[in-house]
């Protein structure tokens, strides 16, 4: 059966899907492979935010102490700060502020996360944090102007409810750090926007309180954040692990929990950020690296904008350290690119979800159709995933029918990702998995890592294209149809040319 | 039945297909579409030398009559050279210098070739010309320094046979020209490379007569030049021609036929240099931009480099004027890219040739086998051609054992274009031919012509890989092999990643 | 006597200065350097729109006529066109679009200008010319959109009143161009802007003849336009002019001529386009290279915004070839720029404009003093000129108070290009003015060219900077004034820094 | 009086200044504004090899221990130290490997050096650090080539001599690592070069001991090496220090040493490489910054060729963090370039140098002249220094007569920096000390920065040049001399240039 596209849009598509991205700590915005990755990222997906911690840690050297004339002084320096931003604005990304971790000079204990020892307790003096806080929004405000930084949301730590990342996941602790901070930043400047709780899945009862409290006490907030993730527990490996999933339904249902927690008390219509989410929490499981988790995310992708008003893939690049140093390069971590640029599978799920048009035809459960001002119809599917550990589908349809208008033919331009095709992990296998492939193997990786194109002029009947799509083992794949205006001149005769006499195009 | 691959080389493969490459202009090289495409074909192929015409044409500006104080004097300029030859050595190529065609102030007569109007007269003044020629030598090595000027090849003129070239092609007049300028290029240093007679095909007894006159004159030649064409009379559309073509066998035939010509002579041993060859000699004729003529020069370049010192092929870039400004961006221009840098598939031939190997393993009539010091073996294979016009043959298979070492699997990357694999001439047929297309249409084709890529793990038995290559339509393939060194660790277990559980690599 | 400043604005700084810059003809943007040159410009200065001569000749191809099946037909051709324009739009620049000249295919006679020939007769068919204009524009918007075409003034041909430039300078024909033109032009879309007469000095009643014809017969003018030279007629040398000058004042005089020519009349309040403005018209004129020529220019800048809507430059850059191929890098060129990107003087008078701010506190006979929104405030200074040939002033100074507010002190950036200072062809002729200087000369020239830069810390009193600029040989001098925020910590001593017992800064 | 420069060279001028450059540790060069440092320096520069700390630290990721099948195993992880390495290659400087400091999982004890925690104990297990060598080693010639590899020399440690650098400055500890290292590389080849003691100025009789050990147990050693300071001990204010310098002829005097304490021994003749130098071995004094530091310094570097192999300057880029993350632009760290590239005086020193030719004509005690191969004279002088404290001295001249053979006049270029020509840190001083200037800020810094350059044709007498140079507060400045070439043509009159009426140039 072919399903008959709409030639009348049913609305927008969202752009929720590109409102933000992830990204390893802050210190790692200084690193060169990083910076060539985000510009390319920023070319061919074209983020809003990006957001990631340890802005306030150690290794930016925000916060520096010291005694002068007897007496102790802080410094706040924002060399490294400047390096960043300056860099993402740069490439057309504006930061999605995270206020986080505690500076060691400013800790009230020892406790630290990740390789890279992120000090997760309170502040040992609220005062110097406030200080801190609004010495850092003063300063990037100063330096890149009040219009520009009240669009950057400004986050009050991160996943609170775990007692990795906040000393003992002191709510209350959370909610006095959280007060403090709102107001220190509301201080500088009443339309800066200021939220959290920015919690993990798992203790979702913080969000209704975290709601009463802020209402209680009259504490700022301009909107709410949560975290989403499907996986189960990790069974590990030498450098890696494995997880189960659960199906990719839970993180829709998860995007869509605060504004059905939030609806009918006060903060109520305030808007939802989901600063996080993947199909594993995990940077060191191979899902990441397959093509499986692009077509476990195209549905995603594809209806998260109705139930949240971003939600941010975690992350944009395998720089990344919080389990140490990668030590091959493909290690199972989140990045949509490896280190030096060889592109995931949902690399290109998001570099899809970029070419699509504003206008939303239709939306079904394998298939999105958009079009755009200029009237280019843009179909977005994917094959079904099997949670469960099945084999995967080889051989999935998808039958539509396209209205584009009276021209009498299309130009169709397909490009798929699949376990087989446009698929860098598969040659990095058929290579010998070399932990660290030298320049010509880099090389034949990013070419095997495109998009598997193929294109063909499709005659046009009652103004339909009809579209037979067979999909390859969790193939996503993007097709793009324009109209066709023929310059062929009278005169043209393709069998005049050599080789060509049968007919070739 | 399987040709066996020898694993000891035969010899070297000859670069001489690399020795030099053609140009439209020197004019145009001060374009930046030009040197764009330079860039591209200098980054993917690597030619040594670059030779057109118009060096000393009024575009270049060279020579400049003037009066001063009641007298006729002539200043020298070289401002649009440096600016072309400084290019070319930024991007890693050398000229070979083609003296010509006459500026309008030292022609004796009126007659023009091309659109562009090159005067194609003997030069009013023997003596002026020599100061010229003097002057242009003088200040190159002025530049660049002798040691380099004198790697650059200096042929005089262009087609000294053809009457369109060289007013009633007048050989006495030729030989005159020559003798006069090779006598002022030794002048100003005795180690510069001068030759001649760069005649097109249909006179060839005009080496035999350059040869002899050299000879009695004891006239300098360091280098013998002749041109290669296969085709027959145009039979013009507006703004297009249709030609046949004689088989490929015979281009090979006038590239071997200098030295047949000077055996035994006081000039046998000179190098001789085919300075231009193609399949046509229009540059308006469809078959440059086809898969066919890739095909139809794929066994030219494996075998040519035994025959001559260089044969260059004309041109590297649409970029070109003879006929007159193209309307189209396909229109049969002799460039292995279009305007705006989309690769044609004779473009692919050349940049597959540039990954082969030193070493010579095997050459056969549809194939060419080379490893090199790495111990990676490269196999370039094609489809045969058929210069009557008959429909392309689907389905040529080529089987090789190639050895491989000691290895257990090697890793097979193959790249191909035929009519339909990599060959945006066919998409932009699809696309309806769009004269002037638009930039996103533009970015299709270039990823269009990209070669169809695909790679394997291939076991081997008893040291050997073997490769069964099924061709497609006037397909030139790229296959390379390397050996496989595994480093998947003990523990790994791809069927504990979700979706891989039946294998799939 | 020092001049007080105010420290309120008198109004805004125009930028009709930089609205447009005229370019050599349109196949030039073809090339590389000219590439490179604008680059550089818009990098620096940042101009609207580009004019220059050409569009229609034959060297950009537009215009091709062939024969089929017995007939005549015209095939209009972008190619070239389209590389030209997209170059522009990357480059941040819009075409400010000339139609002309004829193209060879269209003309009624053979009457050519310029060492490149343009074809200056009328069409032999004005239908087709109608054709070739609507084909023209229709392309463009096709490509560009019409929100963006529309932004492109376009300009009836090309100073018609000298019989170099249109036959007989045949005022009734130019009258019906036009006519045919305008309304071809509005038959495409009524929203854009057409204009001449394009004239140059000396003919100044065509202005009033115009508008007299295109009143009368309603046809359509959304802009008049006219040229303005000062230099008196030209005496040859070999390579080269010399030419008397009148005051700069009379530029200024003829860039307000249009307002009071149209006043009263129903073209009264018609922008008015200066489309070409220099000191001489020669493109061989040594006087374009000297520091002279920016202190000539300088007070014309200042001012000639409140008298004029645009007043080009003619030319950005020395890539030019209206009197043939220039024979030396400094040859007297239009050029901001010469070839390879050396900076003339007047190149900087332009870069110092576009450092001003927009809110205009003072000016004065040689004097402009601005302000931006940040406080910084700008002063651009210029030495006085004597076009009867006396030696120029040495030591002339500007005296100024500047308001800063209630700073402690302010930080003064001063720039300075003089016959001395920031003077490449100064540096040149010291070379020996070589005429195709290698790499390391033109390295030095670049560096050579670049202003001389002084700073300093100046103390405020009384809220005002005293500001003595002292000024050299037809120095054109920029001030930059920021108020200084102290970030000296307490502890400082700058005197224990070895080597500074003294203090030094 | 005036020097007589001779007309013969009295040798060549030794390149050791350019042998290697150092730079923070090994981590900081995945950062981008480091290469973009780097690209800087290579490009104005060029130095041959680079050396820094950290190679082995956690940082980089090398020695990965993990568990598996109940057992420890150790991974090897080059995923950065390729990274680095690629960067440094392709940027034209190769690795001087400095093997430290020790992995936490290998290290005997928690002792550690720097805010970046470099652990300075022995390993755990001489023989895993023995494995680990040999891995490292190992890869680098798999990935870049043994032909490549064996031209960078390995150093064993950094400072064992000092306690901070090695727990307890355990001599007969290093003697032993020494020992095992050096086996381990020399197993994986023998033409690898490896060399030690690295020891810091103060302790200079481990350089004999040294030399007895490796003798006495026929250990391996290509070359030695030490580093050479000449600073006083540190006097602290916040974020800085002061301290006092000795002469810079001590420099020299430490660079001697070896040669002399191994003379007559068996490692006489060795290469002696001083792997770091500097003033002050301090990262936050701030005479690292002064123009005195390259006065200072360039006695140094015009002599210290004839002492040892090379001598390497502590650091490039004022990226590195032994004390801490910078807190403001200018901070007294080692760099000839700070953060975003703003050039020190000492930066200029060094781009000076890099433009000397190598034919040595004369060398004094302010000045170093040379000739290159196209007979350009190049004259580097610098003004006196006073270590005491004492004023600058403001006014030294340097008197010298120049043959410059038989040309008419000479264009000399000359370049300059003082304390106050080419200083950003003056201008930065004015500014008022922005610890995190704007980006115009740092426009105009990049500016201040740029040498102050003259230029003049110079009349010859009897074959010379005269020059009188007048040094500033300490002044560096390069002087070049070329022979000119006088193109002005015969009918040239620049008397009729408007405004040289009297002649300028």
């Amino acid at each position: 059966m072919r399903n008959l596209v709409p030639g009348h849009p049913s609305g927008r598509l969202s752009d929720a899907w590109r409102f933000c991205v992830g990204t390893g700590r802050f210190e790692l915005a200084l690193r060169r492979d990083y910076q060539d990755s985000l510009a390319l990222v920023q070319r061919e997906i074209g983020f809003r935010h990006i957001r990631g911690h340890g802005l306030l840690s150690d290794g930016m050297g925000v916060h520096q102490p010291y005694e002068h004339a007897g007496a102790r002084h802080v410094r706040h320096s924002f060399t490294y700060v400047d390096q960043v931003v300056d860099a993402y604005l740069e490439l057309g990304i504006k930061p999605f502020v995270e206020l986080g971790f505690m500076p060691s000079g400013l800790a009230s204990g020892d406790q630290t996360v990740f390789w890279w020892r992120g000090n997760v307790t309170p502040p040992s003096s609220h005062r110097e944090w406030a200080d801190l806080v609004k010495a850092t929004v003063t300063h990037l405000i100063g330096r890149y102007g009040l219009d520009e930084v009240r669009t950057w949301p400004i986050e009050v730590w991160n996943e609170p409810n775990l007692k990795d990342f906040w000393q003992d996941a002191d709510e209350a602790a959370y909610h006095r750090l959280y007060e403090v901070t709102a107001h220190a930043i509301k201080d500088v400047d009443a339309s800066l926007q200021v939220g959290g709780p920015a919690i993990s899945p798992g203790s979702d009862e913080w969000m209704t309180r975290f709601a009463d409290f802020v209402t209680e006490r009259s504490v700022p907030v301009d909107f709410v954040s949560r975290h989403a993730y499907t996986s189960g527990p990790a069974q590990h490996v030498p450098f890696g692990v494995h997880q189960t999933l659960r199906p990719a339904s839970e993180l829709l249902e998860q995007f869509g929990l605060p504004r059905r927690q939030l609806a009918g008390g006060p903060l109520a219509g305030l808007p939802v950020h989901i600063t996080e989410f993947n199909s594993s929490y995990r940077p060191d499981n191979p899902i990441h690296d397959t093509a499986f988790n692009a077509a476990y995310l195209a549905p995603v992708l594809a209806a998260g904008g109705e139930l949240a008003d971003s939600f941010s893939y975690w992350t944009f690049s395998d720089m990344f350290e919080e389990v140490g140093i990668p030590t091959a390069l493909f290690h199972g971590g989140f990045g949509l690119l490896t280190h030096r640029q060889v592109k995931k599978p949902t690399y290109h799920l998001y570099a899809f979800m970029a070419r699509m048009g504003d206008q939303l035809l239709t939306r079904g459960a394998d298939h999105l159709v958009t079009r755009d001002a200029t009237g280019r119809v843009t179909v977005l599917a994917w094959a079904p995933v099997d949670v469960t550990g099945g084999p995967p589908v080889d051989g999935h349809t998808v039958r539509l029918s396209v209205p584009m208008g009276d021209a009498v033919s299309a130009f169709m331009l397909r490009s798929s990702v699949s376990e087989e095709q446009g698929n860098a992990w598969t040659a990095w296998c058929e290579m010998g998995r070399p932990r660290s492939p030298h320049p010509r193997q880099l090389d034949i990786l990013r070419e095997a890592a495109e998009p598997v194109r193929s294109h063909r002029n499709l005659p046009m009947t009652g103004g339909f294209v009809e579209l037979d799509l067979t999909l390859g083992r969790h193939e996503v794949t993007l097709v793009e149809l324009t109209a066709v205006v023929d310059e062929t001149p009278p005169w043209w005769d393709d069998s005049r040319i050599l080789g060509l006499g049968e007919g070739i195009a």
